[in-house]
């Protein structure tokens, strides 16, 4: 397992953009839409020749699934995603250790070219809550 | 610049620490107390031959400078540390792009057996608040 990114849902993308900037980091795609999961999403290089990447999330409208968490807790760190060589294995293994699974493992889309990076073809990602504490999400990268 | 750590703000370090176990992570050090931020905290390897951590801490006590975080956010995302060269020029930098030094460059002290590691002789860290969203932590590794 190796750390992928960090998903850090905030209220104002734009702004994270311009603030990672002036830190001295560099998008590696533009802002883009996810119809499905009602998020616009961001990722950003933290200096690991694009194998580790902050993810900015911002919930589309009041309907997203990561509003509610907005509303809470004024954004911060939503999910850690974590790489793996084989992901049907893992989720069985986190099934076996009571993780909730809370989305199988399903080939990503790209919506769009911003994505594409993200979603090479094959690629495939589930969701997992560890021990009602932290969402974790793996990805199997396609070739 | 490349990301260093991943702060996380937890109730109990105990717990996360079981936690990222079961996902299949190991923590690099163990619990260690900095009797001067009044935090527990302990470094969780990512699978970048430990150049990447999570960094969990917990507060001490009320009187911690993270317990307000604890209790107004439930914890969550603290701060991101960015290994640097020259973590001097890094300051000029930030502080001419107008970020708050929360705590200007000083040596880091290895309170114990724990914080060696992170600690290496000459090890400089520093503070920022950029645009008073994100608390960004500059190091810069002794020889």
């Amino acid at each position: 397992m190796r750390l992928n990114h960090i998903g850090i849902i905030v209220k104002d993308i734009e702004e994270y953009k311009r603030l990672f900037y002036d830190i001295g980091l560099h998008t590696t795609t533009e802002p883009a839409t996810d119809p499905i999961q009602k998020v616009t999403g961001l990722f950003i290089d933290v200096g690991f020749d694009n194998n580790v990447h902050i993810e900015l999330l911002e919930p589309v409208d009041d309907t997203s699934p990561v509003t509610n968490f907005l509303k809470k807790k004024g954004g911060g760190l939503h999910h850690l995603c974590f790489e793996v060589d084989d992901i049907q294995k893992k989720t069985e293994e986190f099934k076996k250790k009571g993780f909730k699974v809370v989305s199988p493992p399903v080939e990503c889309i790209a919506y769009d070219e911003n994505f594409k990076r993200a979603c090479a073809t094959h690629t495939k990602i589930a969701f997992f809550m560890a021990s009602d504490r932290m969402l974790i999400e793996l990805i199997e990268k396609g070739k």
